[in-house]
């Protein structure tokens, strides 16, 4: 399975009442259909899957395989702390129809997790169950654990697991795991700000929670890239940078689902404690999407 | 509602099929309602509550209130990432008759939630919907956030917020909060390694992962507190120090499990990946409580 | 070697030009020869060690051993990066009567220097060719390194290693550090806000920049120590936290500066980039010394 | 001052009873002077700055200078934690003909200096006194101090603050400077391991501990950028990968120095508590630069 191209973790929307807005899935990936991505994964961290039940999960895998186009790759965001859960929740995925889990790194013991066997035991027993490939995900940055390099070599080597993304936005790490995994293994990265030198070092393609919100500016980055058009791929990435950061590192979703709003896709509310925008805030947003449309 | 004295976060049995294991669960609590501990939380971070559904919740809040005797206050582990799933929890452990719940700080979004005002929000919007009284839980070493000492001492003035489970271990932060918050907010301490000097400051009390395997060594440490018997208290302190860090910093919950299978409560498996033990973690965990009973 | 008691790593007076200010270095030592500080340390961090040159760190050991007391023990803050220069330092200081050397661990190739083996190596060199008995100093919060209780556990076996100055304020650490080390091996606090409940389980003395401005309310507390008045420890201890937090960890030296001056000490400005307390600064500084005087 | 091109922050040779050696010094820079090498920069970190005296730093800078061939660039490591000894280093350096001061953040009282405002407060008035102008050296992995990339983009506006030297390894900062500081002003990596995606998205240079050892391998990397051979460019960074590891993050400047031991330079002793490698290491190292030759 190739997983090259721009995948955005499609974002959960939820009406005032804080419930799952079915039709607002629905408009948001008609629109998406229509755009050169490469997939979607449903019930990522974009799309506030701690924030979920295992029941609303199912639900949204349902309801985005119905409306996604047929050429659009599904991935489901499956990771729990537990094994158990991780699995059962993939194999749900995968009778409904989707290609492949993303599963991030088990975190919430960080003494006994950080340490790289913790992450081999999980992935290899996850994978071993699983029905579906797997995709490591890794994101320190929330998780508190970096799973480290020579351990998803290690994992590479199992027939399941077939991929990573990489959120950290570390290029050395990147780079690395490109040299050391087994031929076939695929690289993605998760970090827009770092979208274009990770293409250019490697990586088959990414995550990205602001793919949501503007996807035409990093599907371009992405022909760029596959065009060897050097000029064009730094330029878009120098004009997304500060789009980018906003609705990642420092507004997080709320940001994206405003920036989102903004762009004609349904953002709306998110479940608390994430907490509606400043009006300085949103301003900021309109500011950085003003030329970085839907 | 008075919280002094020392809690379990109880361990969750399960059997070799990793299913919850009713009868152990008894078997635990018929023997720790033979000892002074001031009462029970069922579903905190000990008792694997990140491995847990909610069903699984539901069913353990259930038997623990059958088995606990009747002078053992019971606490709830309710703390999800969303406003919306603690509540419900909450307010759910509320009707099986418990008398509080322990909510943990939310912190997968990390930028977002380790700002103090995501934190106010958090609480006050579980507090205002809750049944029963909410204790906040902090444990920095797992979820990667530190609620300020000022931020407790704001929420101390809702009127539904009416304790502290800080686990951090820091010393200055609990003399801290004792000072600042409102008179009537109860500071407990999650950190059997610091649990005198912790007593000998102010703090009421202590949910401990250590008592689920020795409860008696803590139960000593407090009496000596209430009876101003320095020696013993220190003398006790130190006692427990080495057995109550391989159980949690070193070997987690799975060297807990391990010394109450020694001292003759049910441990039993975790669920994975926290997974069993070494060899030789055994031996040292057997040599630490050797002369540290059940 | 007995080095119980409080000691005051203390500060280093610069006139308007940022000279070595001698008469003010007199003046602040004539003053605290007349309380119960058990002793001086020179050149510390709080002495902005890091600011200074070899030669002004000898001069001014040379004059505070001119106008110490003659019953105030002397020790110099040796410490540099290098063996070589660490021992050359502590050679000089031995020439000038210092007793003892406090010497900090090194920290700036962090990714080597945070093994315990680089920290055994150093401080075993060190010993090994110092002329006087040598304090280990931990300050993680300066340094970024943290050395293990273990690590001080192999080391308090060096005939010339003879007591350790922690700062971390970490009590778990300073309990497994009094239990772990060679008998007569001296364990020290260096922070203020956790004072007492060190002395509680069993540090033998202090080094606080705190002392440097309100000496008496800490030697108080040493003494309500000494005579095992419960209340009265604690009661002092409250009384301290905000005041010794404020010329620590929030406003650091230049802090600590300004309260000396309110309270009859010379303070006067640091080296740059250190650099003057704003208005309101000074005013959260002078409540919270209102009742604490020099 | 065009700073572009590879800059070796060059290594100090010791002789075996740790003084400085300078025939070996002039060995040294005689073999990197007939490389592409776009200069040196002495006393920097990996010339093990924090473990010389001011006065051995004044003689390696007048060596060198006698030494190094005149196309040569030099700059000098002139940081130190005053703002005063800097100045002072720094006019020292500009007397002997140094062009530049590379100058790191001032780190040790990381409660103040973690600030922004300390860090602006700390280059203006360096600049402001010095007589050449000034590179900004950001090593957070050394300091624990990390420069927002907004305090750059201000201190990009002074006359005399013309470069940084990033060492991180963080694209997406170097990529947010570049885009945010003043024209003109300089954008520098210090990451062998990201040199080509650094240069790839702007970065005009790079001060490379790996280019004592193997300066033609990155010089190669240089080239490639300039005349625009991107599988070269990759294909080289990746044939660095492992040893830049090795000789950096791994095993630090001892590592470095076997390696120029290697390949015909001198690398000889560090400076304790640098201490020598195990055999193993050798081997590991003996590996990584086999087909990288000086």
């Amino acid at each position: 399975m190739k997983l090259q191209g721009i995948f955005p973790p499609i974002a959960t929307p939820f009406d005032s009442e804080g419930e799952l807005y079915r039709t607002k899935l629905r408009h948001n990936l008609e629109k998406w259909n229509q755009t050169g991505l490469a997939g979607y994964v449903v019930c990522g961290s974009t799309g506030e899957s701690v924030m979920l039940t295992a029941e609303e999960k199912l639900r949204l895998w349902d309801w985005a395989a119905e409306y996604a186009a047929a050429d659009k790759l599904l991935l489901a965001g499956t990771g729990m702390e537990s094994v158990r859960e991780t699995v059962w929740l993939t194999n749900k995925a995968a009778e409904m129809g989707y290609k492949a889990a993303m599963v991030r790194t088990p975190h919430y013991y960080k003494n006994l997790f950080s340490r790289k066997e913790a992450q081999l035991l999980f992935f290899r027993a996850v994978a071993d169950q699983a029905k579906i490939p797997i995709m490591i995900y890794n994101w320190p940055q929330a998780t508190g654990v970096d799973i480290p390099a020579e351990a998803v070599a290690e994992l590479s080597e199992h027939p399941n697991i077939v991929a990573i993304k990489e959120s950290s936005g570390n290029l050395e790490k990147v780079m690395q795991m490109i040299r050391e995994v087994k031929p076939g293994f695929q690289v993605l990265v998760g970090s827009a700000p770092t979208l274009w030198p990770s293409l250019q070092v490697g990586a088959v393609g990414a995550v990205l929670a602001y793919a949501n919100a503007a996807p035409y500016s990093v599907i371009t980055i992405w022909e760029a890239h596959r065009t060897r058009d050097f000029e064009a791929g730094l330029d878009w990435q120098n004009r997304i940078g500060r789009a980018a950061y906003l609705v990642t590192a420092k507004y997080g979703i709320p940001g994206l689902k405003y920036a989102m709003d903004l762009n004609g896709y349904y953002g709306g509310p998110c479940r608390l404690p994430l907490s509606p925008l400043t009006p300085e805030a949103k301003r900021e947003i309109e500011e950085a999407f003003r030329d970085l449309k839907g």
